[in-house]
């Protein structure tokens, strides 16, 4: 018997009818044979609420009591969707995270799962029960009710399908797939079939942002196969594998093209040259809690050297006042800045054994007049920033030079 | 060190200005000295709500899924409070029932408490914490989270009392004690400094609704000192003490007046006697939810037999066509009714061991013109039905025969 671990998001179960339509859903895919959990997020807007209210008691609630008051979010919604299956004849259960131990550390807000017994789940589904689970949370050994942060939904889901060693898990989302580039920006973009856990991660991090990074490296870990659909359209979804041994020789070049709007740079220049220069520049901006992404340092003349580097756009003002301070304090020659600029990049475990990916897009970027200020490369990644007016243009031209409309 | 459970209901945890009054007052408390465990209630409407998602879910919801749903409202209120009195300066911890191991039978949604765990209670309260638990709600052997029905909050936190061997429970409500009678009727009604559990009961039952009698016979049980005390206004409010053996003698005559108005009463004239005919009339009452109170019946001429009984008045139909059926199929004379009746009661153990209480209450109505229709008594009260037109009269008249408006 097939079993899978299904796992609907907040939006998917945000009011009465939704969860009437995902109880229909369900018990269409038990009649089909197969064993399922479900695992449920709050109803959307539910979480917010109970911020409000914790907000309006306190400025700093501690995270304990903040765990205790957002897992009856999804402790609403597993209760109502079992009724939901129950009235459709399916003698579903529900369970907390706790009931069914998914046993996390103590790191309230932000815990990460420990183990879980899929025992309790699997004697349900024996039975022929739907099991509902309450994602997002868990207990830690002092049976205190953690939460697991964003994304934490996915995690449970991920985490009961490994335990209860599951044959798939499905992720509904709002998309229906994991796409070659996002649509709205080329309207050939084809949805992939299947994607690997690493370039999936690359693709995550870069700004496609349908899965938590943290759910897909845990799928990665215990190789459980995780499938992203659409939980409004029918359709395959994309499946995210795990690349086995040698299979990359097969792989193609590139399985698409992620960016990332609203970056901006900034560059130090005339650092007198010394080590310990990127950790006295990156310093600061890390204490200010500003995220660095791409960093290049350059030698420059007589034993100078400049500093470049990318943020958000929203800390490019802060970022801006902490440089103008290190030039004083670091004697360097000044500052520049460039606010309007984006970061494209093309992900693919294939350009690890083909040597000229990265010069391809350089060649297409170039014979569009696109100009190229800052790179960076990874494994199975190359990224490069350019001037935002140039961001469509590009991610259109390398889509189709990598012909990625077609399979 | 003195150790105090205190528990607060919907309407005093209703909003966050009620939680941080509760808080200001939990704080002043432990800063005098004493130990607190808190028992809190759902925020009032809550329930409602809640209920109101599962009923437009389904017309019949299961009652274990609804108590992981209900359960949740006194779960937000524990995270709130604890919040409010951390932000006072207090390490507050809350705890769901399972955390706390209140550990009982599996009848979902009317619960009995079996044990409490009290030791990881009184180990917070060793270190100075005070102590918030969710009221309500418990968990069976298998980890199903259960609720104790109606009023079980109060139970909870007499439960916790006799587990922790607390010095006093202290139930929050929203009057500021127990009065010798509704004070609304008669201006001079007395607030009692203590009642015993039996008059309590008696008082209870009969529709002085302050406890439930469920916590009232569960602080009887462990001799837990329950006391009544006001939300809203400060003061000592009524102690309900037990009774030692002997100690009766002492007890004033009577400590209370009863009344319960919209009462109806019907009575089938004329049946042919024979064993079994309550049942035979009074069966198909039952079986139709009705509950029936007061039970007369009386034999007339000629192996011919007389039972009256009376009910909520909003049965008084339903319950009339039931018996219009049964004279036909007993073969009894006809059916008579009044549905302006209310009953009056007078409460107190010591009128165990003095004769001619019950004599004085007729008499006291005798005078004033105030027939009695029927007359019920038992240990430690005597109930008549009378007209509801004189029932006011009645009340009054009985409070000053019986001198209640002094100590």
């Amino acid at each position: 018997m097939t079993l899978i671990v299904e796992k609907f998001g907040g939006t998917s179960v945000g009011s009465v009818e939704r969860i009437n339509a995902v109880a229909d859903h369900l018990i269409k895919k038990h009649q089909s044979g197969e064993q399922l959990v479900v695992v449920v997020s709050a109803m959307s807007g539910e979480t917010n609420r109970l911020v409000g209210l914790a907000s309006d008691i306190s400025d700093e609630p501690s995270p304990r009591e903040m765990d205790v008051l957002l897992s009856t979010g999804e402790q609403v919604t597993i209760a109502l969707l079992s009724m939901a299956l129950q009235k459709r004849g399916n003698d579903a259960r529900s369970y907390t995270g706790g009931q069914v131990s998914i046993n996390t550390d103590n790191v309230h807000s932000r815990a990460r799962i420990l183990n879980i017994d899929g025992a309790r789940i699997k004697s349900d589904l024996d039975k022929g029960r739907i099991v509902v689970v309450a994602g997002f949370q868990g207990v830690d050994f002092g049976g205190n009710i953690t939460t697991l942060g964003r994304g934490g939904s996915d995690t449970t889901a991920v985490a009961i399908a490994a335990a209860t060693e599951a044959d798939e898990c499905r992720i509904y989302t709002d998309v229906d797939g994991i796409y070659t580039t996002d649509p709205r920006v080329v309207p050939n973009a084809r949805r992939l079939a299947s994607i690997t856990a690493e370039e999936m991660l690359e693709l995550a991090s870069l700004g496609a942002k349908v899965l938590q990074t943290r759910s897909v490296e845990f799928a990665g870990k215990y190789k459980v196969p995780l499938r992203v659909l659409s939980s409004f359209i029918e359709g395959p979804g994309t499946l995210i594998t795990y690349e086995e041994e040698g299979s990359s020789m097969e792989a193609p070049l590139i399985s698409g093209i992620a960016f990332q709007r609203d970056e901006a740079k900034l560059t130090i220049r005339g650092i007198p040259d010394h080590p310990g220069i990127a950790h006295q520049v990156l310093g600061p901006i890390s204490d200010a809690h500003i995220n660095v992404d791409v960093i290049i340092q350059n030698a420059s003349a007589k034993g100078l050297t400049d500093l470049t580097f990318t943020v958000p756009r929203a800390d490019y003002k802060p970022c801006m006042e902490i440089l103008n301070q290190l030039v004083l304090t670091l004697g360097a020659r000044d500052v520049r800045g460039d606010d309007q600029i984006a970061k494209v990049s093309i992900v693919g475990v294939g350009m690890r054994s083909h040597i000229g990916v990265a010069n391809k897009m350089f060649k297409t970027l170039a014979d569009n007049n696109i100009n190229i200020q800052m790179i960076s490369t990874s494994e199975i990644k190359v990224s490069v920033i350019i001037d935002e007016e140039h961001l469509e243009k590009a991610v259109q031209t390398l889509h189709d030079a990598f012909e990625l409309e077609s399979a």
